[in-house]
């Protein structure tokens, strides 16, 4: 697929399918004659039957999970925004290339393929104060190149993200989608001090000014003060679910990525549950926007799709349980 | 080890060794090598140094985890405290035996073993209604079965429990340490109705002022109030704290069973890790009366370990990213 115009991308976003509720009841009757009181495995059957739901399967499979972290630059780094030089990113995918970094660990253990995407990693995007971030071809090669990472055989599709700068991007993105002061919605990234806080609301303030007037629509919005590497999680989000396949989203870059495929249609995100809620300030208050419930917390601000590889293990508790376990008839147990 | 006496056993509680900070030190060390930003993986940097402290050892391992279940009969379902009749625990026992039920399913995931000890199924502890759940001799061979079930060389353990009716037992104990009213700690369990929640309050405040004198001891109310499974899950912690092996606990009952220990010595629980907060209504408040954080809430109440054996997958992600991450100087990564 290639988008080649945001009306384009636009219409797909909004006719984007549904999933059939005939797996999810087949699903949810098989959960009350498993051996345990209806309902005490908790979250664990809801992610059984939202697996079963999106995947078209009474029993859901997680053999074929991959992990799709995208890496950008940011133009807006020369406002002093991060705690880490912006070279860190491209240093960051070679660590990821050499296996070194968490994420790497994490997809191991959670049995995934692990993928990472560099965008254009040498070539910033504008710095949003002073210019857009991207031109409408610019992001949508990037939403393409999202779009197009994910195949149709998979059964679970966990986005991340690295990017020195981007949880100001991100924090910018939430500021004109969801409103309220830019100062809500910045946190301190991989580290930065009161002082730098400042930049960057000030930096968010600069760009909501400077765009005024085109931010209603939230694709310019991605386009104008986001990045490549939210541009393609955007278009990974879209891609898993023209596929029906089950998303999970990481932290709050990831989140804030997807958050105008939810303004432009509220259930294009149905088939995405949060795999945590990070230790970034704006994160909570903007999963809350999108009404997603994080699976974990556990004061995690890695980025990477971190968090979200640490919830697969609670994808593939869910399954276990669901497809393993006996029932009150099988194993001779006494109903109540 | 045969605890032959309550002073015995206070004793060993309040003489109980505590861990060197020497390899949490170390460990702690390591985690700022990392290619992350300092304290960027949260709980899972805590719960690395945790391990690395318990099991003395800069990276710690899970190779060797034991999930025990503990099982007993509960003279006090004579009052009508369960959804589920009391032969229910013995069905559990043999679909654990036969790998049918959910935490069959979770120890095999979290690569762990799993050990079931019934504990005198056929002969429920007295109501304690109307006398002592255990005498004092028949209480010391519960805890000395819980002590003696764990070895020397594990690396983790992780308890649970199965026994139709225990959530009444485990709220008597925690009404009987805590006081506030019986209404407060007592929960659905299994899933009673209303009534069946004013029945578990009423047994409580029966059992409360029938051992009225002889509550001020802990190890007493858990003698008198308690039940086998909850003395073995005492004395398993005991154990594990001997052995300065981690101890990972699970939901309401496992926290009540242990919560005798910090009652005699707040530092006795110092080893353990509270694996998740369940649904059961008083959960939340013991965990935090025991000063415990839990690290998932999903919304369980099944017992068995199951919340616990979850978080054991939170476990090896923290030890996977510990001892395999790439340091900054060996991954040529510039630091802030």
């Amino acid at each position: 697929m290639q988008f080649k115009s945001l009306n384009e991308l636009r219409s797909a976003i909004t006719t984007a399918p549904a999933a059939s509720d005939h797996f999810a009841d087949l699903a949810a009757s098989r959960q009350n004659t498993l051996t345990k009181p209806q309902g005490s495995l908790g979250r664990l059957e809801e992610l059984a039957i939202w697996l079963a739901r999106w995947q078209g399967r009474e029993k859901p499979r997680l053999d074929r999970i991959k992990i799709i972290v995208f890496a950008g630059s940011h133009g807006v780094t020369a406002q002093g925004v991060s705690a880490f030089p912006a070279e860190v990113t491209a240093q960051m995918v070679a660590n990821f290339a050499a296996g070194g970094a968490a994420i790497n660990q994490l997809a191991r253990l959670a049995n995934a393929e692990l993928e990472v995407i560099p965008l254009q990693i040498d070539k910033p995007t504008g710095d949003f104060t002073r210019t857009v971030a991207m031109s409408e071809s610019e992001f949508l090669e990037a939403v393409n190149a999202g779009y197009n990472s994910v195949g149709p055989d998979l059964d679970l599709v966990s986005l991340g993200e690295m990017g020195i700068g981007n949880t100001t991007t991100a924090a910018a993105i939430a500021t004109a989608l969801f409103g309220g002061d830019a100062q809500n919605w910045v946190g301190r990234g991989t580290g930065v001090d009161d002082a730098g806080l400042q930049r960057k609301a000030a930096a968010i303030n600069a760009g909501i000014a400077r765009h005024a007037g085109n931010l209603d629509d939230p694709l310019q919005v991605a386009a104008r003060l986001g990045g490549r590497e939210l541009a393609a999680m955007l278009g990974a989000a879209l891609g898993a679910r023209q596929h029906s396949i089950p998303l999970l989203l990481d932290g709050f870059v990831t989140t804030a990525a997807v958050a105008p495929l939810f303004k432009i249609a509220r259930g294009s995100l149905n088939h995405a549950v949060a795999g945590h809620v990070s230790a970034e300030a704006g994160h909570r208050a903007l999963l809350q926007a999108l009404e997603l419930s994080p699976l974990l917390d556990l004061g995690m601000r890695l980025g990477e799709g971190s968090g979200a590889a640490v919830a697969i293990n609670l994808l593939h508790a869910a399954v276990a349980c669901h497809n393993g376990m006996a029932s009150f008839e099988q194993a001779g147990v006494s109903q109540n």
